[in-house]
């Protein structure tokens, strides 16, 4: 398995608040913004701000508290999303949502580890991974 | 400021049992390990796994739930830290700990952006930093 993280998604409560801290902030620019995400690419992964209720139904978890997030790790086909999610069931994970297709395209899941942080399994043909596991924003 | 996410931090209750989900799991290889702290290297940046208690200890912030992580941007120079720190509590952050050294080198402190999700802010002069912003362990 490629030790690859492709995206770290911060639930928030208001996206301007947020675009604030990390665009005059830190001083990052954003690659793609809409009224409910903003991600910003890295070195070799995305950053993503997204309504935390979004992000709480996406991954079908409701923590009712601030300091949601997932982590991603994307793999190179549909195929391989559903057995990786079964495959780390098996290693302790808890699979919170079974793969399916998102509506804004590709395939995914998500389970949690065993101190239940949440990892999402995803197939996004639209950003492209290098050979040693660097990510891009694709449109 | 570079546009760069140095380490992802997960606190957790039981190394061996993460361990499993992460190296059996996902078949991931560390590249450190003592009884406290996992370090794997991945794309450009580090993930690591280490105690919730020393974690929350280290980032002055007391949770008393599972979920508990830090993302890490690290800086060229000791003189970068606190300023950032600063910059950042200026634009809607707030300190949980102001810049110190911690006892295994280095110097960092940390910063809640406005949805408290924790940012260590560190300069550690041992894991080299690509132009490109890919983060390297080294020892």
């Amino acid at each position: 398995m490629q030790q690859q993280i492709s995206v770290i998604t911060l639930g928030i409560a208001d996206l301007a608040r947020s675009r604030r801290f990390y665009v005059e902030g830190f001083g990052w620019k954003p690659v793609f913004e809409n009224p409910e995400i903003i991600f910003y690419q890295m070195n070799g992964l995305m950053l993503g701000t997204w309504s935390s209720a979004a992000l709480e139904d996406d991954m079908r978890r409701q923590l009712g508290r601030p300091g949601a997030f997932a982590l991603a790790h994307n793999v190179a086909t549909q195929a391989d999303v559903q057995p990786l999610l079964d495959r780390l069931a098996r290693f302790g994970g808890r699979v919170l949502r079974p793969a399916d297709a998102p509506p804004h395209g590709g395939f995914r899941g998500y389970v949690a580890d065993p101190d239940d942080h949440a990892w999402e399994i995803a197939w996004n043909p639209a950003w492209p991974i290098s050979p040693e596991g660097y990510v891009r924003f694709g449109a």
